[in-house]
C-alpha cells in the first residue's frame, strides 16, 4: 500500500479501514451489512450515542454545553448555513480571511448580512495568518479558519472576545489540545482527520441553537437538527460509523500523544525542508500548520521531478494546490511518525542524487 | 445473513457489497482505499463519469438534455432546494399531497413562494393516489412523489401538461421502464434502490438550470452543482462508489427484466395478501406500489406476533411506518423473486399456525 499524505480524503488509520471493511459484509454479527442497518434502529442508534459522546468527550467539552451533530453537504453548506441562521439583514458577522475556504466563507455570509472583515493575508497569497485586531461587540459572530490546508498556516492563537466564535476546524480538529470551549460552534469536514467523505461534525453550543434568526427549512437549521439529533432525515450512516471508529482509535492513543505525535511529524518534516538547500517552506514560519506543510524548490523544474521520485518510493498525495504550488503534505493523525520519517528520507535521498 | 425488507436504508445486492468491502482495503489495486483517493484524481473521475453515464442511460435519457447531479442532504435538502431556486416570491408551483414526505416538500415550498395543492389525499390518511385535475399553465413547476414508501401507493399515470414536473422518485428510481422524458427534474435518495445513505441522485433537463429564480449560495444552486459536474467540493466519494456498483448491476440485468422481476414479486406478494383471510392490503388496489407493500391484519394481536415469527425465520424490516401501522414489505430491486417467495411462504405458515 502507499503512503497518503493527500489533503483530503486522506489516509484512515489501518484498523478503521479493516474494521469498516467487515461491517459492510456483516456488521457487528447483525446479519445485515452496514450499509442496511435503518437509521432509527437500535443498532445504528448505539453508533450515534458513542460518536456524539466520544466527539464532546475528546474535545473535553461539556455535554450540557454542547452537543454534536452530524450533518451533510460539507463546509460549503456550512458556509451558508451559518449566516442563514446567525445573521439578520441589518446585522453584521466579522471574518477573519486567512485563505481561500475563509474567503468562500465570507461570500456566503455577504449573502444574508454585512460583514466586516478584521483582517486579511489575500494580499499575501495566504502566507501568514492576518493580525485581526479588536473585535467589535456587537458583531453576530466572528468565523475564521483554524488551519489554512491549502498554505500550511494554522492559528496558534485566537481573538480574545465576548462575541461568539465560530471556527472552521475542518483540517485539524482532533489533532491537538486546546481551550475548546472558547468556541460556540466548531466545524470539520470528516474527510480529513475524522473519516470518510459525506459527513461534517457540528459542535454548538446549545445556547447558541436559540439564536436562529430567520425561519428555515428544518434541513438547514442547526436547531432542528439538534432537536432532532441529527435524525431528521435519513444521516449518512456509513460516514458517521468510520468516524466513530476513528474516534475510537483517537480516544485509545489518547489526545496527549495524539498531539505529541503531531508535534514530532511536524518539527521532523520542517526541519527537513529548513536543513534543505532545494527545499524552503512557503508559510511564514509563526503560522506553520502542524497539519499541512507547503513547500516548494526554488528551481521548478524539480516539482515535476520530485513527484515522479516520491511516487516511485510509494509516497503520493504531495503535490501542491495549484494556487501555492510545490508539494504539500498532510501529516493527519492517521499519518505515523514512520511514515513522515520515510517522507523525510526520500527528501534527503532526492537531494543527494540531484547535487 | 438476514433477508431485509426495510423501508431504507436497504438491501443491496450481495456483489455490491462484496466489491465495496474490498474496495475500502484496496480499491482496484490503487494501493489506496477508496475511503482515501482524491475527489479531483483520475480514478475518481473515472467513477463519476461512468456513474453520471449510466444514471442517465438506464432511464433512456439523452445526456444532450439531461444531466445527473449527485448531491449531499437527502430528499428534505431537496424539498427546501427546490422552491428555493425555482420558486420566485411571487410565483406559484403546484403540489400534489400523496404521503407524508409530499407534504414536507410543500411546506419547504411555502417558504419561498406561493404553493397551490392541486390535490390530496391527506384526509384518508393518503391510502390512495389523490387525483390532481387540471394544471393551471403559470405554475413554476408541479411537484409529486411518485411512489409512497410510508404507504405502499404509486403513481401509475402522470399529469400531462406544459408545467415543468419535479418528482421525488426516491423509493422507486430504477425500478421500472417509463417515458423519463416527461420529466424535468427527478431526484431520488440512494439508500433505497441506489446505494447507501448519504447521496441523492438528481436528473435534472439542462434547460432548467437556466431557470435559477434567486441569488444562492453555490452549495444549494442546482445551476453551479451541475456546472461543477457534482465536485463544487467534496463529494461523497464512497457512497456514489457503491451508487455506481449498483447502476453497474441494474444494467447487467436489464431494465426489462429488472421491471418483470419487479413485477413478479408484487404480484406474489399481494396475491398472497389478497387470497389471505387473516392479512389484508391497506392501500387503494388501483394505486398499490410495486416497491414497497403494506398490509395489517384485522386483530392487531397479530401484529408483534408475526413480527417475531418472521424474524425467528431471518426476515426482518417488515414493521409498517407508525402512522400506518402494521405490516411494509419493501421489494426494491435488491430483493429477489426468491426473497419474496420466502415471505410468502412465511405468512402462509404463520396462517396454518393461528387458524
Amino acid at each position: 500500500m502507499l503512503i497518503n499524505f493527500d489533503a483530503g480524503p486522506a489516509a484512515l488509520p489501518k484498523e478503521v479501514l479493516q474494521q469498516a471493511s467487515e461491517a459492510i459484509l456483516n456488521y457487528n454479527n447483525s446479519g445485515l451489512s452496514i450499509l442496511e442497518i435503518p437509521h432509527r434502529g437500535k443498532l445504528f442508534e448505539a453508533i450515534l450515542e458513542e460518536a456524539n459522546t466520544l466527539a464532546l468527550e475528546l474535545l473535553g467539552l461539556d455535554k450540557n454545553d454542547y452537543q454534536a451533530v452530524w450533518m451533510q453537504g460539507g463546509g460549503r453548506l456550512q458556509f451558508s448555513m451559518i449566516p442563514m441562521n446567525f445573521l439578520a439583514v441589518n446585522e453584521t458577522a466579522g471574518y477573519i480571511e486567512s485563505g481561500h475556504w475563509a474567503s468562500e466563507a465570507l461570500k456566503n455570509g455577504k449573502l444574508y448580512g454585512n460583514t466586516n472583515v478584521l483582517g486579511s493575508s489575500k494580499a499575501d497569497n495566504f502566507q501568514y495568518i492576518p493580525q485581526w485586531g479588536d473585535t467589535p461587540e456587537d458583531l453576530s459572530y466572528l468565523h475564521f479558519t483554524s488551519n489554512n490546508t491549502i498554505y500550511g498556516t494554522q492559528f496558534h492563537s485566537f481573538p480574545e472576545t465576548e462575541v461568539p466564535l465560530i471556527v472552521d476546524m475542518s483540517s485539524e480538529l482532533y489533532s491537538r489540545k486546546l481551550d475548546y470551549s472558547k468556541f460556540s460552534l466548531i466545524y470539520a469536514v470528516a474527510q480529513k482527520n475524522i473519516g470518510p467523505a459525506g459527513v461534517t461534525l457540528i459542535v454548538i453550543r446549545k445556547s447558541l441553537l436559540e439564536k436562529q434568526k430567520r425561519v428555515l427549512p428544518e434541513i438547514l437549521s442547526y436547531r432542528d437538527m439538534a432537536k432532532n439529533n441529527s435524525v431528521l432525515n435519513t444521516p449518512p450512516v456509513f460516514p458517521i460509523y468510520c468516524s466513530l471508529l476513528t474516534l475510537r482509535w483517537i480516544k485509545a492513543i489518547g489526545m496527549d500523544a495524539m498531539q505529541q505525535s503531531n508535534e514530532e511529524k511536524a518539527r521532523l518534516l520542517y526541519d527537513a525542508i529548513d536543513e534543505s538547500k532545494l527545499f524552503y517552506g512557503v508559510a511564514k514560519k509563526e503560522d506553520r500548520s502542524m497539519m499541512n506543510a507547503c513547500f516548494r524548490t526554488h528551481d521548478d523544474k524539480h516539482t515535476e521531478m520530485f513527484l515522479d521520485f516520491a511516487k516511485e518510493r510509494d509516497i503520493v498525495g504531495i503535490k501542491g494546490h495549484r494556487s501555492v504550488g510545490g508539494f504539500r503534505a498532510s501529516m493527519y493523525n492517521a499519518i505515523s511518525v514512520e511514515d513522515v520519517q520515510r517522507l523525510v528520507s526520500v527528501i534527503k535521498e532526492y537531494e543527494n542524487t540531484v547535487n
